[in-house]
């Protein structure tokens, strides 16, 4: 079969790797409906996370089950599935816990850019739809799996509340997806920092009543300006950059809240400043399996269309093309349609 | 009148003042019925916070109303009265979330080692109660004041429910009252790190389950051995040292939560170890007046008694000898009878 491999930073090519097949009985393989490039694909592009021998790429899929290990009964064979970039067997500590993402047995995806993909952990991670989704919907089930789950997640860790104000830091999909979830949460003020027109507008079509243009200290002023002079009761960070979790600190209120879910890159919070802040903060790898029901009803009856956030679609054999995309900033998000 | 005084480290003196009295018209004097001595005053006793100049102590107080200012409605001269470290309007936007203790024109008491006291923002802070209260009540309603209200807020912001495991970092007032305040929300089992003989014996006596004497990752390890091997759902930090807040973070579990209590000093959480680790994380000083009530009527009640916390008795004039007792620990915490 063919996929996505990294050779060395701006060096992603397709072609032949091994099969995906069963390894252990716990284990699916699925042939891949669609798939895509993550913002975070982009950290061993740039070169940022080094390289250091040729690999597979990509943690995103929906597809249709293709063959089932022995202690599989959850899926069975030609269901389209919807997952998560992280594998868990839904019946540890953890995952009772409803934190899947800290599955005992967690395996982080990481082959997903291919044809055919080998799903760990498959019996507690897929969730197969009822019928075969009309294929105009694959993207949004597909945004489901990761950047929808994820910004779900920092909805939730930031606590938003039906009628509370929220401020979403970070317009890459993740973010897009964070104003959807503020939105379907009940959020009644959403802020989306953002500097780009396009983003802005599509923030706007998902819910966000306001837009921030100002970074750093001066964003902060205009939230503040926007809060009765306290601050916001929820802020949802999706950078994971020192600069981003300082504004996202800031912005919120006295007793609010700040969910964190860009992986955070040389930060460090200090104590007695979050102390007297009396903020709030929890992030962490988003818990997509505990969402994906639910949020797989909503993309299903047409409550959210997550899908948007794709602005370019090539074939998965122009997967070095995506990245190229993503990384000039050409696009948001890039589908891949093997 | 008279009251202590600090001069340099370990240098505290019960000597003549000015007169404690109305400045502004939210303002109300107090004469103390009894204070005491707060581990945080050793910060300065031990010379670890500079003393530049000499200035009043004290900061938790409980007492009979002398005289109130225009502008207080609320309390009459005769009641007796609960308070707080932090002085609060109650009515600005941080007091209606909650959050008195960020009050926007909070005042921070500063002078209560003293005969009498002026509480600023008296509307807003003060509690009387009913009738005058037995002496021997005194004590727990004075814990309330300041080292109950901030054992029950690291409850609270550690999020203890019913049947919940609860473990409690530091063996101070706080950690002690802590303990109460984790019994009294419902924890199943509650985990006190405590290397002291007399300190495990209370914790025991207000509601502990368990005691662990080793600290650092020994203890991490047996706080993990008493919690299903992944953690305990609250994790009360009631020290405020790099130590002692590692401690706490690595004790909780993927979605656990740590509430900080106690002021940290040279702090930093790296932020992408927070992120893998699935805990929140929330502290700051105490909205004690969001508790007073509730705390004071279980005191009232008999339901808890904070009172234990005082296990050193001495007339007001003698503050120099609190200081010392505490400092040398023979004592866990001062009480002080003008």
């Amino acid at each position: 079969m063919r996929g996505a491999v990294i050779h060395a930073p701006g060096d992603v090519r397709f072609e032949t790797v091994d099969d995906a097949k069963i390894l252990k009985p716990t284990d699916a393989v699925i042939r891949t409906a669609v798939t895509c490039v993550c913002g975070s694909d982009l950290w061993p592009y740039r070169g940022v996370v080094p390289t250091g021998h040729a690999h597979p790429m990509g943690h995103e899929y929906v597809g249709f089950v293709e063959e089932v290990g022995s202690e599989v009964t959850a899926v069975r064979p030609g269901q389209f599935v919807v997952g998560s970039f992280a594998t868990s067997d839904n019946t540890c500590a953890n995952c009772r816990n409803g934190f899947q993402s800290s599955c005992l047995n967690r395996e982080f995806m990481s082959t997903c850019q291919a044809e055919y993909v080998r799903i760990p952990n498959a019996q507690g991670t897929l969730v197969a739809t009822e019928d075969i989704p009309d294929e105009r919907l694959w993207p949004g089930l597909l945004a489901v799996s990761d950047v929808l789950g994820t910004g779900w997640w920092a909805a939730d860790a930031a606590e938003v509340k039906p009628g509370s104000t929220a401020v979403v830091v970070g317009d890459g999909a993740v973010g897009l997806c964070a104003v959807i979830a503020a939105k379907e949460l009940g959020a009644e003020r959403i802020i989306a920092m953002s500097r780009h027109e396009s983003r802005q507008k599509l923030a706007l079509e998902f819910g966000a009543t306001d837009i921030v243009s100002e970074r750093g200290e001066d964003g902060v002023a205009r939230v503040k300006n926007l809060t009765d002079g306290i601050g916001a009761d929820s802020v949802l960070e999706c950078v994971g950059t020192e600069q981003s979790m300082r504004q996202a600190l800031h912005s919120a209120r006295p007793g609010g809240n700040v969910g964190f879910v860009g992986v955070p890159h040389d930060v460090a919070v200090d104590g007695q400043e979050l102390f007297y802040s009396h903020v709030g903060l929890r992030g962490g790898p988003a818990p997509v399996r505990r969402y994906l029901p639910d949020l797989i009803d909503r993309v299903l009856t047409g409550s959210v269309d997550p899908g948007k956030v794709f602005d370019l679609t090539l074939p998965l054999e122009q997967v070095a093309e995506g990245y190229r995309a993503m990384d000039e900033r050409r696009a948001i998000k890039a589908l891949l349609k093997p």
